[in-house]
């Protein structure tokens, strides 16, 4: 029997952490405000947008939505970017990508104020993370893992960590900040050789390949802790899962964290905080 | 027996790729031409820039040393990058740190062009290698590693490496060069638990940790092929060895680069690749 590592007490810990920060800035007569800058109208954008601005309402945040059209040339975006790196009520900016080709991505990368980017967007932001400088914001989702494992008491200090993802806003990332704890850090990935092996071995396995099930139990062992990063549809229909076999995993693994109901649940709050954390770079 | 991986034919093939390269330029008229910028005159600094000066001399590069006094300002500084940025006949810029106080590091990083940045010193050149973008230049040691297991013939797909470093100009870097070449990457350091472990069970050991001859034979199996970055006075006088006891380990090891005469050796070729690679981003 694993120990489940759910996501709500993990979020529910950082949002009333967030509230009371929020209600002693409003004393002070700082109102913690986030902007988004979206262009066009991609369903992924919208439904993501909404999370965030409800996750804003419930914990007494101000939020702005700046939407351009998808026909918007690369001078009025980073005109729109400009004005709100500017504003000084304006603390964190959300840019959503991907941008539509008539905007390139690195000069809207650069755009984005270092002590605004609340989502590590801007190569000052990525560059601090790799010199192991912890003033900027590392990706919400690699920050999430961390903020789980830490939550539950995880001392992170010479533990063996495999995360099965090498890409920019996981795998990468996430292997600074368990360098920063300390952890001995091994990056997988389709081209490494009897997976099954390396990650039995581990002390915790970060698995992030975004397919469903794939990990079954012969992956796992009982030393592991298991952070399933996936979220994939469910094959048999409705709902969504994990990367981790979750029924056949958890009876052999020390603990792990489901999907839905995981790692999920805590990177909307964590965005969120890096808001709250620019009020004081401001 | 192991396989000694000398630098020397490496750097040579290098040297003669840049002669042939150098050459071809000049007659369109291009002559290609490094710059150095050095404040003060610190010994370890001067004995590198006569190192790469000689080297320029003999692959019939142009170079230029730009020195600056001790106590120069922080915008003497800048200028003198910015008149490098500028000068259409400068193709790298080579710029020694630590740099006195009295000028901000970051903002020095930041100065350097991208397209002339020859050491991985701005954030944007940090960040491309951390986005597996091979536009920029990686740092130099960390590339002469790969350049040698490929001037060997080492098929680095799939293979376990183990890095003992996780510094800024090492370990970091170089776990995103070998993911690039779809590796299996462990970053280790002082907190690993048994590394004499994961020493001995990986394909590739680089190590990198300054400390003469740390790694005995408990470190190595007869699968490791063992890069040395480590460049240590000899504890008993005269010269420099490596990191690895290399008359222990060479029996046991599959292949071993020596100190003196690996990594080192190398080094400072890929340094003036860079600047002959960057004439064409100009």
């Amino acid at each position: 029997m694993a120990e489940i590592l759910k996501g709500k007490p993990v979020a529910d810990a950082i949002k009333e952490d967030l509230i009371a920060k929020i209600a002693e800035y409003k004393e002070k007569g700082i109102v913690a405000k986030v902007a988004i800058l979206r262009v066009g109208a991609r369903p992924d954008d919208l439904s993501y947008e909404t999370r965030v601005l409800k996750n804003c309402d419930a914990i007494g945040m101000e939020s702005q939505v700046v939407a351009l059209p998808e026909d918007c040339t690369q001078e009025e975006y980073l005109a729109a970017m400009k004005s709100l790196n500017d504003d000084p009520l304006v603390h964190g900016i959300l840019a959503f990508r991907p941008l539509p080709k008539q905007i390139d991505a690195s000069a809207a990368a650069d755009a984005i104020a270092p002590e605004k980017d609340i989502d590590c967007m801007n190569p000052k932001t990525v560059s601090k993370l790799f010199f192991d400088d912890m003033s900027g914001n590392a990706p919400c989702t690699p920050e999430a893992c961390i903020a789980i494992l830490k939550h539950y008491g995880y001392d992170l200090k010479g533990k063996n960590v495999v995360i099965v993802n090498r890409s920019m806003v996981l795998g990468r990332p996430l292997s600074m900040l368990f360098l920063h704890e300390h952890s001995t850090v091994t990056v997988c990935h389709s081209r490494t050789k009897d997976l099954p092996s390396v990650t039995r071995n581990a002390d915790i396995v970060v698995t992030g390949i975004g397919r469903a099930r794939f990990f079954g139990p012969e992956y796992f062992s009982e030393k592991n802790t298991v952070i399933d990063v996936g979220i994939n549809a469910k094959p048999e229909g409705d709902g969504i899962c994990g990367d981790a076999d979750f029924d056949k995993a958890e009876p052999i693994v020390s603990a792990i964290t489901p999907v839905p109901g995981g790692v999920g649940t805590v990177t909307s709050m964590i965005l969120l905080r890096h808001v709250v954390d620019g009020i004081a770079r401001l």
